[in-house]
């Protein structure tokens, strides 16, 4: 079968082995991917990616120098099932699914291992019990954001926000937008976002954020100070590029908690006498639990979550090389999601 | 009245006015007065404390080419009172004082500031209610480390334990010997405390720490590992040097919490990628809450709390400059107090 495969820092067309579901598993088709920030990160950065893997949990470990196919989020439809599976998604049926392989006891991920090929590619293998039903009304696209939608939730319930207090969102790529969308979709605090890109700006509206500046124009703590706010606040870090916590902890209200959601891949310097003499909280993000997973599913089934600004394009698999380009212009795209049957 | 002034990095006994009690004010003399590891960074990193102050809270903004006394873990004997004031320590009775003062409406901070000198002082001035009454049982020496054990306690608290939860304590200066003693007083959960100095370490386990290691000979994680910990952990630094920040998000377990109590002055540099696949929360804590105040008095009054160990040496104003030299050096002392009629 065909697949995008990561190889030496390029992204190539091949033809890689047809997968076969053992047990515990379902051998699914895609039907839609969408690129995520870390596949860009995953692809320039590869050996960074791997060594930050190695000196923490060792979830995105690979061997660089051998294929990788990306690609996890994703809406499939089930082919087959491998035995020991309950078969909960029909086959033939739609499914968000969670890109994870349990295999001898343990948890896998795929799309970013040699051994567990992801999305970009016409099939894979997935756990069966990490398929997530969804109603014919959802769109296999929109389907497909349950994943990054699931990431903005995950740091949305991280920042724990009480009634009364703002969130500050910090960034307007896909992270922010989700965790935009999120916040409002968990309980509507005032949300002040902020973005180079002016398409993003305006994205960041229609998904729900209150007031959207330009970072160059209006740092977003006085924002925040424009509108009244003085108490401690949750901000969020969608960029993870250098120097964006020790910015945020700067135009953070003492007290305030932080949340790190940006995936930084280069060493960062943080000034720690400010964050003490305000007492900040930083919390750090990655993924989502099942709960979160499937929370996100069911918005995007039932509509609470519309997520139709966001995806703004779509690519067969020659095209994902070209994509991965393209999305390096924030104001040419959001999100864009592969469609290797398209 | 003779003060110890600090002018310019160094630390000179001079004349200073006497000082005379305003509204709401108490005036005091010093009875023992702590020296910190904040004043001793104030005194070498002057311009940086500053900065650092100003970058944030502005608690600690002060002209560094004015003169500064500095001493804010203090018991005192209450000498007179200013107008509107309770007087509920009555004059001549001793008291744990919280270095503050309020004026103009505003808290402004004792010790670190050029118009309300601390304690390495004959007498001072103090906000009347910022007095908290000591039992006659309590020396002078041991109630002036309720601030201290406040800041340990403070640390502590921000750790918030759960059930079966372990503490790792990096550094077994006063902040960890105060952060270990507060641990235990406050629900007792496994304490492992690592530091350099075989002086210290006997201080960590006298203070009640169960596991106490050489981090040469094994880190600090490994030695949680080796009592069989795998769980999330609480981990404190109470070091406060660059690259300590990194290096416990390297040894923390996936998803502990990371109290930094220790003050870093220098910015440090940490890999947000260790953090983020971890889900690590660092919470930065600095000084006490009223509470934490009154409650390590009682707790130091009531004998729950015994500092006995901790104070190590005790000098006249004169000597003030020699002990801040003796104090770089772990094995020569934990805390020396300063008795200016001693």
């Amino acid at each position: 079968m065909r697949a995008v495969v990561m190889r030496d820092h390029q992204l190539i067309v091949d033809t890689i082995p047809d997968p076969d579901p053992g047990p515990g598993e379902a051998l699914v088709r895609t039907l839609a991917c969408g690129i995520c920030g870390s596949d860009l990160h995953a692809l320039k950065f590869t050996e960074e990616f791997v060594a930050a893997s190695e000196a923490s949990t060792g979830l995105f470990n690979f061997d660089t120098g051998r294929d990788v196919v990306m690609g996890h989020e994703m809406c499939v439809e089930v082919i087959a099932y491998g035995p020991d599976t309950e078969g909960r998604v029909p086959v033939g049926e739609r499914a968000a699914a969670m890109p994870g392989l349990m295999h001898d006891g343990r948890f896998h991920t795929v799309g970013y291992s040699n051994a567990y090929p992801g999305a970009f590619a016409e099939q894979l293998l997935i756990s069966a019990n990490m398929l997530v039903p969804i109603p014919d009304s959802l769109s296999s696209e929109h389907a497909a954001m349950t994943e990054p939608m699931a990431v903005g939730l995950h740091a949305a319930r991280a920042g724990k926000l009480e009634e009364g207090e703002a969130a500050i969102v910090y960034g307007c790529g896909p992270v922010g937008l989700a965790t935009i969308a999120s916040l409002k979709l968990e309980g509507g605090p005032t949300v002040i976002a902020g973005d180079f890109s002016p398409k993003r700006r305006e994205l960041a509206a229609s998904l729900g954020a209150d007031v959207v500046v330009d970072p160059r124009e209006q740092p977003l703590g006085e924002a925040y100070g424009a509108v009244g706010g003085s108490t401690p606040a949750v901000l969020f870090d969608c960029v993870g590029v250098p120097g964006m916590i020790d910015q945020l902890m700067v135009e953070a209200p003492a007290r305030s908690r932080i949340v790190v959601a940006g995936l930084c891949m280069q060493s960062d310097t943080i000034r720690p006498t400010i964050a003490i003499t305000k007492e900040i909280n930083l919390q750090f993000v990655l993924g989502w639990t099942t709960r979160e997973f499937v929370d996100s599913a069911e918005a995007l089934g039932d509509g609470r979550l519309d997520v139709s600004a966001l995806v703004t394009g779509r690519v067969g698999l020659e095209e994902v090389a070209d994509a991965f380009k393209t999305l390096a212009n924030p104001e040419a795209h959001a999100k864009i999601v592969v469609v290797p049957e398209g």
